[in-house]
């Protein structure tokens, strides 16, 4: 594990320096301080948890805020945070909001009543200005999963637009040209950009010679369920492929296509989204965009208990993490179609 | 909803008994306070949860502390516990212990230095006495899902013998004779009970013509895999059919007996328990054994907000709550053989 000291020979600086940058005490030019950061991350630097949990304050608690909690994604990441949290020596007080505003302003006072020392939050309400206005007046925060536009905070997310961009390709390469795209509304960060980054893999394979429908709402069983009705009510021109951006979506839609008798891949191609969920047991296989649930999890802690930055007044870095696509059995060719593109590289 | 007045008409004592009784001010011949009992459970009556709120102390939240967060099961059973309190009026703050005794220990004193009015506790230690001693000790407590021994608090457990007996019948009438059981050790009640009305359930129908294996181990993937790789390993003596007492167990046996190329349920039947996962859209879908988590989660709260015992000398009820089979298709007659049996009835 790398120290103090290979941090300082990397970014071609005294240890002093590291340190006192690292504690606040000290100043530096943006290309020195961008030296050091690169450094702490290429040697994956982790500062001596005892000292940085002091400086933390009191409680030696974490906060961790999240909409839902019987959610596979939301429950893997907060094991995530709670692994890490312990690994440090820290607790953890887990609370969830059922996604309601109310419930969200209530556990942030609690909170910032000296409860906990930093917070870990995530929300969808991305608009709201009074949660931002708490986010930046509290302690330390990290915003994550979906954005608080208002929010002055650093922010981590999963890279949305390229689990858009995968998945878009994969489709367009097996030959579908008028695809569903199933997922959240342009006001959530992780609904914009999947969309754009779709759309954008999409026409990358198949030019402008693609027809995109979108259903928005929640990320829940319901709402997929929902789509995939509105769906098989359709006559025969309707899209031949889905993207069904959560876990729940997906499993939403897998219940209702299989009660309508429609057969994965053969009448209709799906690609998921998460894959935190027992997806590579179902009937058939799901091919999906993996989120990196736990790296967020352990992340979102690092970057809570990362040093303040230097300059308070340059806006807190956004991270984003990769994703993957794994390919399943859930995507064939469009019926009556053999696949085209099939030579192109992505 | 019944009210107070309804209460007292069925336990047929004035309504100022009822309440004084409720708010732990009046001792009450066994009698008379079974009879109340009996009309609150009956009519199902919450007193006024504004009220019942002041009496448990100043901080209005409750704390639920869990072994693990991210199995479908626990997530389930908080977000139950949270949307209780949610209509209660009350915070929940969660605390998942990675089923390690220091941290329980740790928790425990946190929530009981004054962070919490009241606890819901699962652990998976049953015979700790350090546990036991410090849920004793402090203010209001459940224990649901496992059992601690010494524990004087109230308890609420699935009827775990019933789920093995319901598992036992439905293999033993499919023609099954020898079986593999694959579950927690004795000293934790759902291993010990499930597996004693497993083997009873397999008797009722079959006689003593029963040959059952165990195989012990934690409740996760790993251990499902593990058992199923040992199952996979041996010849033609091995058991023709698995009872696999979790999702994460029975996730973990599907994945390796596909890896094997063994299909389910020709030539090895199946039956799960928990059925929280998404089992019924599993390749093929899974016949299980399903826990009533959410309503674990909902009476939790109810029995934590319920008056003391008038008699404090008295141990606190032990409650179960009733577990379902749900047939799928992972279940058929052993291989070369017709089922027997086939008219018996439960």
């Amino acid at each position: 594990m790398a120290n103090l000291q290979d941090v300082a020979r990397a970014a071609n600086v005294s240890k002093t320096t590291v340190s006192r940058y690292l504690n606040g005490s000290l100043e530096l030019p943006a290309r020195t301080a961008e030296a050091i950061d690169t450094a702490i991350r290429t040697l994956n630097y982790s500062p001596n948890p005892h000292a940085r949990r002091l400086s933390l304050g009191r409680s030696d608690t974490i906060a961790l805020v999240v909409p839902d909690i019987a959610t596979p994604f939301f429950a893997t990441f907060v094991a995530a945070v709670e692994a890490e949290a312990d690994a440090r020596g820290l607790s953890l007080a887990l609370h969830a909001t059922l996604n309601r505003p109310d419930r969200e302003l209530k556990y942030l006072d609690h909170i910032r009543q000296g409860h906990a020392d930093g917070l870990i939050f995530i929300t969808n309400h991305a608009g709201s200005r009074a949660l931002a206005e708490k986010v930046n007046s509290g302690g330390p925060c990290v915003v994550v999963d979906e954005d608080i536009a208002e929010a002055r905070v650093p922010k981590l997310f999963c890279d949305n637009a390229e689990g858009g961009r995968l998945a878009g390709r994969r489709l367009a390469r097996a030959g579908h040209r008028h695809v569903l795209f199933i997922g959240g509304v342009d006001q959530m960060i992780s609904g914009a950009r999947r969309y754009a980054g779709f759309l954008e893999g999409m026409r990358e394979i198949a030019g402008p010679d693609v027809r995109i429908e979108r259903s928005c709402g929640p990320y829940t069983f319901e709402a997929g369920r929902a789509a995939a009705q509105a769906f098989v009510a359709r006559g025969p021109d309707r899209p031949t492929a889905i993207f069904a951006t959560s876990d729940e979506l997906t499993i939403g839609l897998y219940e209702v296509l299989r009660e309508a008798g429609l057969s994965i891949p053969r009448d209709v191609s799906v690609v998921g989204f998460d894959d935190v969920g027992p997806l590579h047991l179902f009937a058939p296989a799901v091919t999906a965009v993996r989120q990196p649930v736990r790296d967020l999890g352990r992340r979102a802690l690092e970057l809570l208990l990362a040093p303040p930055p230097v300059d308070p007044e340059r806006l807190p870095p956004e991270e984003l993490l990769p994703v993957t696509l794994i390919e399943r059995e859930s995507v064939a060719p469009p019926v009556g179609q053999t696949r085209r593109n099939t030579n192109s590289e992505d």
